[in-house]
């Protein structure tokens, strides 16, 4: 492949060697912001035409030429060439290549500076918008298997420890409010970076007079950036979406910690589907539950983003800087982490199955013994004193080998004479569980209140 | 000290050796929350009041004694004990050697889970609020500064390589942009954290019908947690909140590190204020910009207390372990480097002197390249041929020692027959500035107009 | 408190402020360095004698002068001060109060910027052979607790299912082989760090002709540093440090992690001395393993703090910035989080019972599926086949309820006729961990010569 | 592509969806390991045949496939294909293949995970000898370049303002001492990760008479790996090699800083060779430091690496778990950017020019106020004294304009009756340098001793 000359070569003596550009080309990565940088060159284009720039003839030629490349780039027809450096310069020698000197007027009043951010601005929108889509539908995977089994009880853990008897849907559902803020966060960084570069030039602004309300407006951008030179250099948007993407996929590590625990034989509360196990080339018996490992391993790479990003950033002066090149492989693969790991657990929860029996046999009786505590300050008993009494009711039964639940009256009257005949049925976990009527409690009445308001809301 | 039994002890045989109570304990640390602790308590004793748990007269006498305690610590004549472990317990037992058996009954209901998640939100609301005035202060003065310095001209830099010349104001208004998002992502962080989790027990909700919404509204939250396990569980506003908090440091990394090249002897732009700098004990003529580049340094602090939250949570199982009381110190730590910073940077800008003259002395001929492009293209010079025919220009000038603004109409029409009369006058820094007319743009007339919008809208 | 000029004042017109002096400040972190910072000092006053820059008299006051102050300190009777920035200030202004103008001397020839690289490099030696000394001691026990249930044997897991059996003691020494590596690297990064930084003065050496190598000798350093510059900025050894720190950390989380699941009721492998866990305000019977909870989350802060020091040292033009000073707490926590951590976990081991029984039981009839591939491979069946054929005996004892290591010699004839009566016995956990003979396996005699091995060796 | 069956599938009734097979997937990464894959294999091959488990004949067939094999996937004729997983099973499936059930034969009493251990140590055990010899090859420069310019002085700086003149080639010199530190990192990785983990198995060690020591012998290393289960899940390695990693690419980013403001407009010491930078595609002056840049912000990417591996092993259960197939990704892209950013280095070095005059005019007045204050010290005036009368003339210069060095005796006598005739020449930034004689000084006699040490050593 013949090197042609650089588009910003006038100044230069000697060429960039080959080490040089493989080390400084971007187009192996940045390609896939095709789409977008076309887009953007359209609406460029037009606002070239509207202030005159451009005529009606030559913005045709353009645009027509822009798509065709599209178009090839699409069809696998287009030669990227590492001496080009980037996707932007790829595009733009096609479209002289194609049509000529008109193609050199494309680039008037732009720089690679505020085109890449416009390009990435516009991509960054779209996967937050596909992102926001997938949560919703693991969401609903989520309501769904938490409706399925509203009626199984489970243990619920604190510290890895039985602590008080729950529902299994109120433990699913606690995720759904989890992945609730997820999207909120995306959200507000898709908010926060919808505002069109586009016009900042190289640091301080075109000098054509170009209508930047007006692009943004076609692109579907809400407003306009405030400053060229923030405008260039800004890459808040990159680290706040890795943030909220690190933040997502700390949520799935635990919902992964959660199924693998399960799906031991030990717990056994589940059985994850065949389709996301595999098994082992030495063990026959083996079936592992890879896919949520792996999720749980990939979060460390979607952390290592943000610290790549983070680090990057860090102390450089403004505006433009080299530096910043970094900031594309890090986004990108945190856009198809998440994306994939969203996909890949909707799967997940879709042939997921309960024990339904061994999750309630789970419960056990210690768990109980907050309600006997709780018992013993309803009846007046301040709540410390109520407490001690448990627990040397606790150390009784662990010590006698006794079950907490079949204490009889006058065993409990023992160690208080505040125990009464209601304590009669009291002591059991589906009461128990009902009892947590306040807002965000397991009862089952409050679970099911909680998820028609989801589903009204959705 | 004598070692006093732990509330939970009752089902345990051996105590908690001093090593391991060292290593656990927590209040070295949370015990800057006792306010938060107190004001959740005096909230949630009400709440017992109105469930009719406690009576009136119990509930005054906790509140009382509570009022005293915090007043206690307030003047520093609490003791703090490492056996009580935490904020909450050593509040409760100075609560009951005060007050007796009732001070028993505040924890009716309540789980240190729930309590330590509403003292962290109360906290950090409050922190919030300060951190906003903070950035409304730091934003003012660079607004003052922008506009007494508004007819300063300067090089803008990309690469730290001279580009294009810009207004001063324009630059430093960059940073104005930057704090405003910085602002709105802790004012996003509050809303999402501004929800009360009491009530959520220890991880399934109270069995006690308290009225959640209620202590929400008298402890100025805007709603309630949805679910108890996700309420006990979730740090999700931490790191929310430090890596907010990076993007800031980040943000003035990079301002300090302009501060620190244009006050070089090389640069020669600033001058900081004696108050920020600080002498060598060597060297007797040093004076060196120690607080921009502490800053700059403190950025990797808030940036290790991202990765601490998130590294802390990744595949926990749910709900509470633990390895949550981590959380407090690099939150602490994230909250006091933010506020100190902010504040000295205002001190900063407040003794900032700007060496106009050597500003705008440092715009380079060939800044102007741009504009000499600019021009051909605006003569219908297609933009690529018009870079090229200029990169002969400047090549030109450099092999000769020549002045780009300095070249006759006759030697520029060497390189193109474009050239015309009008290029005199054209090729001018401040020319060149306010051709930069676009939203966005560094012309004064723009720099201008946004300062009046800030004003505005502040 | 009254405000004494500083020392470097001299060219400065403007005092600095009370917040930007709170701000700069080190002192009430570095005072810890005290007795290297007095233990460096009376080194570099014997090489000024040497050198003959001051008297023998002078000198024997300086030192006399020196070795009180650091008595003061030890007893809590130093004033420490703000506003004389860090301990090299506070200890030099005291010797100067004590012992007059003679004290003026000390710092000829020294600056802060070399003076604190020989404090850090005195301190992190010393805590370098604390911690090696601190793994020696939880080594051992690990070793104890091997021999103790050298015949104890479990179900050694992969992907958390059982995957063939193993001896409790070989899975123990998998954590010894790790902190033996953790040894070597904080070895290697001592041996890195023993070099004498003195005499670099600010970045250039030093003027007067002090013997470097002496002072090094003296104080117990290999070598000296070879290039002032590389000496002042240095700060490899701290991140190499927390490096190891952090590698250390997380092969605690992964120890955790296990007892953590080993001490829940579904697993019940072991108990957890009273002593690490704690009990919760609200649940009266739980028993929670707070300790191995807290040194997993505690892995965060190491993570962090190396993160901390990366980010400060990226991108920092030679020689010294003030940036460094943030280089002492993350380098401080870490020492005492490691040193704590260690500690702690060798109190774990010393109190850890081990519920033989039960692991024993734990080994599942169907982590000998391998044994039944390996056993038809070593009839001539290739492995592929075997572990085929194996595979499908393994879903007929899921299908059918079956036990593997009770079908008869007929019922296995079906699947292959490679079995002979052999096969009896050869499905016996015992057995298999037995046939482990290769170094590095988990057979008994092997393990058993592992730690003869090890005991050798220390 | 029709799927075939899994090696592991005999067990399972459901298969893989793509979207599964997809996202568990490593052959699009670790197809990078073949030539290890097949060299490891070959050695098991032997020990297969060594221990009687396959013949002659058979181990001749297995060997030569492996060899055909690995030309076909270095010819580029090799069909990777996803449903085969990774790199090992696509060539033992192609083994298969060609060679039939003898192919079967080669995998008996190996497991993937000790087998991907054998291929991530050989791997990375050939890349540090590379990255060693690349280190190497820059220090070259660095020599080379301090020896061309060993009488360019140029001004120290400390906080980025002048501190002290030095030479050129001393600063130059302190990158050289921290590769030397570098290199030993990589080294010491090198040594901890040279034990062959092969017959560790699963996780037990395998049930075959393996000569594990005669592998290693085979394959180059020098110990075995101690405890099986350590030995799967062992990935320390990594992360220390990533760790020396970040600390190389931490100088490079203080080199690169250096080597981008020394190529500033404002201080112009050196000339950066075209072919390490590029131009713009707006302004058509611009030369920019691309290469230095990009190599500061390839640090992010390799801290972030190392935050990825750290985040993903921590608190993971023994012995392997599907986390790890997270490993591979940062480690290629480590040893990538790594050995990318130091060939890049060298040519950065071979082309870079010095402007000698102007880094020796930088070089002020001011910055010999040390000198005086080291003049008076040596004259009997304690140090403090002497830098306080410093301070005094330093601020005298200041508000009059003096050059210090051109002060009067008898100017210099109103501030100390020490100063004496011999003051003359003494104010020398030459003598200045040459003063600084002790090891590690900047004195050129000590330099070029430096040189010829290092010289010898290599």
């Amino acid at each position: 492949m013949k090197k042609r000359q650089k588009a910003w070569g006038g100044r230069f003596k000697t060429p960039t060697t080959s080490l040089v550009e493989e080390f400084t080309a971007s187009i192996t990565f940045d390609r896939r912001l095709y789409r977008h940088d076309i887009e953007g060159s359209i609406a460029y284009c037009n606002a070239l035409l509207e202030a005159v720039i451009i005529t009606e003839k030559e913005a045709a030629k353009i645009i027509k030429g822009l798509k065709e490349i599209e178009e090839e780039i699409t069809n696998g027809e287009f030669e990227f060439r590492i001496d080009e450096e980037d996707i932007h310069m790829n595009i733009e020698r096609r479209l002289i290549e194609k049509i000529g000197k008109t193609g050199e007027k494309l680039h008037t009043g732009r720089s690679r500076n505020d085109q890449i951010a416009l390009d990435l601005r516009l991509y960054l929108k779209d996967e937050i918008k596909k992102i926001v889509e997938d949560i919703n539908r693991l969401e609903h995977e989520i309501i769904r298997l938490s409706k399925e089994n509203i009626d199984v009880i489970m243990p619920g853990y604190t510290h890895l420890q039985k602590a008080q008897p729950i529902l299994f849907s109120h433990h699913l559902l606690s995720y759904y409010e989890m992945l609730e803020r997820d999207k909120a966060r995306f959200l507000d960084c898709f908010e926060r970076l919808d505002l069109m570069p586009l016009g900042a030039g190289a640091l301080s602004g075109t000098g054509f007079s170009i209508d930047r309300e007006k692009i943004a407006r076609r692109l579907g951008f809400s407003k306009v950036t405030q400053n060229s030179m923030d405008a260039v250099s800004d890459r808040d948007f990159f680290i706040e979406f890795c943030s909220a993407g690190s933040i997502l996929m700390m949520h799935l590590s635990r919902f992964s910690e959660d199924l693998i625990l399960w799906s031991t034989e030990e717990f056994n509360y589940i059985i994850l589907p065949d389709s996301v196990c595999t098994g082992s080339s030495m063990m026959p018996q083996k079936k592992n539950p890879d896919v949520p490992e792996l999720i749980r391993g990939k979060t460390g790479r979607v952390y290592g983003n943000l610290i790549s990003l983070l680090t990057m950033m860090k102390a450089l002066p403004l505006a433009y800087n080299k530096d910043l090149q970094e900031d594309k492989e890090p986004l990108f693969d945190t856009v198809d982490t998440i994306k994939g790991s969203l996909k890949i657990y909707r799967e997940i929860l879709l042939g997921l199955k309960v024990n339904k029996g061994i999750m309630n046999k789970g419960i056990d009786d210690l768990s109980l013994a907050t309600d006997i505590a709780d018992y013993l300050a309803g009846k007046g008993v301040p709540f410390r004193s109520a407490h001690r009494i448990t627990g040397k009711i606790v150390r009784f039964c662990i010590d006698n080998g006794r079950d907490l639940t079949k204490l009889s009256y006058s065993e409990l009257q023992k160690f208080s004479q505040k125990f009464e005949k209601d304590i009669t049925g009291y002591i059991d976990p589906m009461a128990s569980i009902n009892r947590k009527l306040v807002t965000g409690g397991t009862a089952k009445k409050r679970v099911l209140e909680r998820i028609k308001e989801i589903e009204k809301g959705q």
